[in-house]
Formats: structure tokens, sequence, C-alpha cells
């Protein structure tokens, strides 16, 4: 791509650095010809695959991985009546097949349950079939009115991730809601993305669900992104799609479900969270390119430097790394600034110098020059390695402690959400909630909080003073 | 599912054979509630994880994937005349979003040139950004009218491998048609899967091509499917969609391109190849499970049983294998049957005779029952599994030998092609080709025959007589 044109934008400039990073890294083209579609490119492509690689590995502990269809009827889209009013206005609609119009209207997906449920009325048929869980990964679509923003806001979203499950009683599901926001954990703590768990607020939790609990982590810009919700379905829709399962009484009885979904969203917050001034940062287990090598040519000895650089390689290769050289014709510092903005984790250069001293010289990307003895190299990069994931998650952790406020006045509260998310106490009232949002200009994101970041014991509500209110979040999310 | 009703039709009733393996072995469930879309169940999701990644390791050696967006706008996908000319009657349109008439029509690809090749417009600027050679695997669409058939002909291919190559010349991108049938054809060996590989008739090429080849296998019934093809496309699509590239002296000069493909037809040769009266017989390497271990309980000896199966589990597992322990509480007769229909390589009973032997009872897929001393169990099942592919091997080439017949009579034509894939003289005038046709009932399926199943001389032409005719493969297609 064109490289070399200007530079990126200071992180500081969220909105800039992030539309910049995206190209200039090779992640996503945005000159797709259609508002809301984006093209991943290879690069972004890899990161993507490995991002999703992890999490199919979480869950394939105990789940199963199936993919339904896209296309869903009208007729099956229409049941669920709350569900439907949530999404109805963001759905596309093919109306056609060649030039003549279809009988059936059919919906591209917004999520599956409408498409799954009916299917799920067929295949369970006594308690033995109990627990189903199973999951998909798919594109998934939203006409999206509002200002769409690559891996954030989309028409596709191409990476959705989305679990069904169904269960014999209530608790069994809600059971395996805190599995699944176990998993989400483990998930972004594999990405060193620290986040915010909480129960979104009645209004807005998912149309049909008994209740939500959502995850949400804290962009560089103070603004919170929701990266996963879980959401206990109750029996609504196997009300609705007639999923019963006979229990050993012999006796008819409806199931009890639960969804979860992670998107591509957990690429936009990887991004955003590691990434600094030069580019990205990213963690080992999802980069691409974990090792890069630069030989430092001098004219005299190139072919020796070369072969060297290719013994490395092969080295580092055979010991698990994915290693890459950089041998094209440019000057070092063009290598070095096109590998740090796609945020590989050790650089290698290899010189005249250190050849004769028997080194290699390591740059860290999260920062730190050193040589390391060639001798050693496969425990030397491993070192590093481990250094640079300590670092990533020190950075991030610092992150989110400096944008979370315990806010305990209404007056503070503005200046607050303008910086990152705060915890008020709140007393549960609508009526305050409302007044929370107006006060702020931000969302009441969710209750029960799970962190060790801040103290969850009960105060007064910020709003009407009630004692025994519970913490609640506030933040602006995108 | 409801394993026990009926029985598996004999593969000789190859269609009823057919519908019923995908639900008996749990590959496709056929009751979503639109015509022509079909819902893979997890046992099938299983076996398609790994063929495709098979495809993907092949091409990741010298291939990027990326992942481009589902929905074309109108005025990309009616650029290039041919090609909607060959796709326009069968194009799904999303026409509304939300309630809203979308300003413009969106085509769900049925291929995504149109996708694509916009962008490569962007990305290629000079002669150092070629080639580029990309990839993705993504759902796609087509309005079928005709029958539909799971995994064969249906209206969400939801597996389509697209591969779309740039070039300098048109000499390179012919290299690489040669290099993608090579790919190709160590694709469908890793499957065991025999392949004739041909060039269509002009009039049979694809659309915006200068020529196709494709690869077809004989199904079961002796019909060929088609599955997989690879396109020289020429400079159709880079003048259309304007890709140059500046050569090393400065001229703009446009790309050559080619296409290739292959979607989950791959699965349904797979499937039907290697079936037989009992089920699937799946070759090791694509087999969600490879060992499935059955414990022949004796009451009195229960538990030291179940012991010694954990402990083969345990073995085999930790050598690599994909095995599964059948502990249900239903009678040896019935796992057998089970096990047998999802086409498991190999089956080890352990019962109390076995364990006072210090054996294990082996019994392969393609038939032999043979105990296995204990000791060397991973020795022995590696055995096992090397004459089961074997076995595999052969049956397939037997089959294929018998489904391809050298026809030079007219009036043997229609006969052979209602039992195979009959090879002709052709003098490559249309005429004859439609003689040939007419009389056999068969489609002209191609020219340059690559095998080495059938003599390649030429010939009269089976029509007009005329001498010096190529070899021309006629078949009754899926």
């Amino acid at each position: 791509m064109e490289e070399q044109e200007g530079t990126l934008p200071q992180k500081a400039d969220f909105s800039g650095w992030y539309n910049d990073i995206l190209w200039r890294a090779e992640i996503m083209d945005v000159r797709y010809p259609v508002k809301g579609l984006y093209v991943w490119f290879p690069f972004g492509f890899g990161i993507r695959k490995r991002v999703y690689a992890i999490l199919r590995e979480l869950l394939d502990r105990d789940h199963e991985e199936a993919l339904f269809p896209l296309l869903i009827p009208e007729h099956e889209f229409m049941k669920e009546a709350e569900h439907i009013k949530g999404f109805e206005d963001e759905v596309y609609w093919v109306t056609h097949g060649g030039t003549t119009p279809l009988d059936v209207k059919l919906a591209l997906r917004p999520t599956s349950e409408t498409a799954i449920y009916p299917m799920y009325a067929l295949w369970v048929r006594s308690h033995a079939d109990l627990p189903i869980k199973v999951y998909q990964v798919v594109n998934t679509f939203r006409y999206e009115t509002k200002h769409t923003r690559p891996l954030i806001r989309l028409r596709e979203i191409t990476s959705f991730k989305e679990a069904h499950t169904v269960h014999a009683t209530w608790d069994e599901a809600e059971s395996q809601v805190e599995t699944a926001i176990e998993r989400y954990r483990e998930f972004y703590s594999r990405l060193n993305i620290p986040v915010l768990i909480s129960k979104r607020p009645d209004w807005d939790k998912f149309p049909g669900a008994d209740y939500t609990i959502a995850v949400d982590t804290i962009m560089p810009d103070g603004r919170t992104l929701q990266i996963g919700t879980v959401h206990h379905l109750g029996d609504h829709f196997s009300k609705t799609f007639d999923i019963q399962y006979e229990d050993t009484k012999g006796q008819q009885q409806y199931c009890y479900q639960t969804c979860y979904g992670i998107s591509e969203r957990s690429i936009a917050a990887l991004i955003s969270m590691h990434g600094d001034d030069k580019g990205l940062m990213l963690p080992p287990e999802v980069a691409p390119v974990q090792v890069v090598i630069v030989p430092v040519i001098m004219k005299k000895r190139e072919e020796e430097i070369l072969q060297a650089a290719k013994t490395l390689e092969e080295e580092l290769t055979r010991a698990g790394y994915r290693v890459k050289t950089d041998n094209r014709d440019i000057r070092p510092g063009a290598k070095y600034y096109y590998w740090e903005m796609r945020g590989v984790p050790v650089r290698l250069e290899i010189g005249p110098r250190d050849l004769d001293n028997d080194v290699v010289m390591s740059v860290t990307r999260s920062g730190g020059k050193e040589p390391l003895p060639r001798a050693e190299i496969v425990a030397e990069v491993s070192r590093k390695m481990t250094e640079y994931v300590s670092a990533l998650h020190e950075r991030a952790n610092t992150h989110i402690k400096e944008h979370l406020f315990i806010v305990k006045e209404q007056e503070a509260l503005k200046e607050r959400v303008s910086k990152g998310v705060a915890a008020v106490h709140w007393c549960g009232n609508r009526e305050c909630a409302d007044r929370i949002e107006e006060i702020s200009g931000a969302g009441v994101l969710g209750t029960e909080v799970r962190t060790d970041l801040i103290d969850s014991s009960d105060g007064d509500c910020i709003i009407c003073g009630k004692p025994g209110s519970v913490v609640t979040l506030v933040g602006i999310s995108y």
C-alpha cells in the first residue's frame, strides 16, 4: 500500500489513529464501494484467524461447532415479538431471486436465534438430548444508519461467534451463563485486554432475554466498547419455537436457553488497547509475525550476513516461532518503521559487528534494546517474549485503572465520563437512571459489576441518596 | 436424531443412500424451512473443518487468505457483460434495509470477481506488487430453480474456497493455472478421490474466462460431479475493472488474472466415493473420530473393563489419534452400527477375554477383524490405518476404472454414459459435439484430458470420422 504517505496520528488523537492504523498496518481496507462494508487485508486476516482460533479452542472444550443458514424466512423471523421489535429497523431483506420476486422474503441474519431454534425444536426430544451447546462463527448483517466504523459498527459483521445452548431448567441455564462469562474472561485474558463485566439494566437487555451480562472494555479515548454479551433467554424462545423435552416422568417441558456472542469488536479492542504512536503492539499468540529479522548489510560481508540471518530464521522457526526475514532493498529504518507499525513483538538485527561478537541485537516492540548471545538465541527470544507480554499486561491494566473513576458527586459525573467510566451508586429506579444519563451525557452500563478494580460495597444513590444502592457503571459507549 | 428409524438404503440405490446418509451420519439436516438451505450438524461440520484445513494448508504455501464483503453493489456487479449474463438469473438481491428501499441494490455474491477486482484495481500499482495470490473461504449464493440437493446444488454454498490471482503476463497466469491444477490434484489425492481433469469446451467455460480447466469425479451412479474449476481470465476483468501496473519501463499495462474454486461438493464427493451399505468410510485425516473404543461389559468385571478402556483411550490420544470411548448403556451391536454409519476407520473392542489375553479386538471399517497385542497398540493401530487408507484408495480407483469407458461406436454411447463416463474422439466442431450430446443424452465434459487411466492418442471423430481428433470426455453431470 501507499506506506510512505504522511505519518500515523498520535494515539492521543484516538479517532485519527484508529482510522489510520487500519490501513497502515494492513488490517482493513475501507475503500470497498459500499458504506459499512470493509475488506480484510491478508495481514489483518492473519490476526483475526489467530484470535478466533483461541475462541474456538476455549469453546471446543465442551461445545460443538455447527453452521446454520444465513437466510431466515420472514415467517420464522417474525415469530418472537420482542425480538423482532429489537431488530426490525436494521434487517436487510432479500426480495428477489434473479428478476423474480420471492414468495417469502428472506432476512439476512442479524443474529441467529430465529434460524437455529426451529431446528432445536426438531433436535430436542427427551431429557437425554440435553444440554445442547452449539456455536457457529458466521457473517451477520445490520442495516446501520448511524455512523459506521470498521470492526466496531458495520453492516456486515464478518466474524460473529454465537453460541446457543439448551437446558432442562432455568438454573442450569443460569449456570451456563456463568460458564460463558468465565470463558469470555479467559479469552480476553489471553489477549491481555482487561474487561468490565456487569449486568445490563433491564431496558438495555437483549430483545427476548431474561437478563443480559455484558463484557465491556475501555478504549483509549475513555469510551466503552461492548465486546461480548451473554444472555439468559429463559423460556421465551422455547415457547415461541416449541422447544420441548420429555422429562424422566414422561411429561413435556419447555426448555431454558442461553446465547452468547463475540464479534470482531474483539479485534478492535485488541488493536486499540495495545497500540501506541508507532503502530500496533500484538500479543505474540495472535501476531502473524512474531519475530522479524533485519539483516544490516555491509557490502563487503553481505553474503555472510544474509547466511547468518537465514540460519537464525531456521533455528527460530524450528523452535516454533513465526519468523520473517526482511531482505528488501530499502534502508533499515524503513524496515523498522514497517514492522513496528504491524506490531511485531521482537525485532532481531544482525550486522557485521554482531557477527563478530556472536550476538544478535534485539529490540522489543514495548521498548528496550539488548544484545542477545547468539548461542542462546531461542531461550533469549522466549525471555524477551515473556517480558513483552508482561509489558502489554502492565500497560493495559494501567490504562483501565486510570480510566475508571469512583464518583460520589453528581457535579463530577460529566467531567469524569468524558475521560472514562464512572462507578456510581444507584438505587435501581429508572427515574434516577434517567437523571444519571441526563447529567452525564453517558449511559448506565450495568450493575453487579465483577472487578477487583473498585470496591463494590453498597452506598447512597448518587441521585436520590437512598442508602444501600448498588455500584453501577456509567460510560459513553461506542 | 431418530437413529432407529428404518435402515440405510443400499448404495446401489445411490440417490436414496445419499439422502439418507446425510441425516443418519449427522452430516446435514435438510429440514431447514427454506428450499436449498441446509444445516451442518456438528459431526458434519467436523468433517468440513478438516477437509478445509487441508485445502488451506495447500494454499497457504504461497497464497494469502483474506476476506471480502458478501454484498456487491449493482453497479459493480453489472460491469462485466459476459460475466453478468452468466449469473443474472440466479442472483439474490437485497433491496431493503429495515423498511427502507435501498438506493443501490445489493447482490449476494454468487462468486466474488466483482467484489474483489475493484479492490485489486486499488492494490496493484507497479510490477513490484505482482503477483497477487489471495483466497477466501466464504458463503456464496445461487437462486437455483432446478432441483436442489444438499452439498451438490444449493442456494447457500456455505464453503466456497475461491482464489484470485493477478499477474504481469498471460503466460504467468497460465503457469498459475497449472499450479492450481496440481494443488487441486494433491487435495483430492489426500482425500483419496480420483479425479478426471479436462479443458471445458468453449461454450461451457466460466463467463468472462479465456478458458476453464475442470476437475470432475465419477459418482457411484456413474454421473459426474464437477468438484473444482480453474479459470484463465486473460485481461477481460482487468480491462473492465481497470487493474493496471506500471512496468519496468514506466508504461501502464493491464494485468492478467486467474481464479479457481472448490466448494462443499468436495465433501459430497468424499462421502459418496468412500461410503458403503453400512454408511460412511472416512479417510482418517478428516474423520472427526478416528478410533472408537467399545467396552464389552460383563457385569462381574465392569469396572476393570471400563478402566482398561480409559487407559487405552489415553494412550491412543497421546499418540495423536482422535479417540472416542462409547460408554452408553446400549447393546454393543447398536454401537457398532452407530459408528460404522459415521465412518470411523478403526473400532477397538475390549472385553473380559481380551483383557485375559492381553489383546484388543480391532475391526477396520473397510473390513477385517483381528486381535492386536495390547502392548503394541499404538503401532498396531497405525498399521491398521495404513491398511485402511490403502483399501479406500483401491476401492476408489477400481470404481473409476469400472466407470470410464473408451467408446468408438456411436451406437454404444448412450448405454455407456448411462453407466459412467465415455472417452470418445471428437474433431472439435460444435456440430459434432451437438450430435454427441444428442445421441448420448449426456454432455461433452472436456478435452486435453489429464489421466493415466486412458490412452490419450488421437483417433477418428466418433461422429464425422475425421482423423486426428482428440480424446474427449462425455458424461451426465450433476
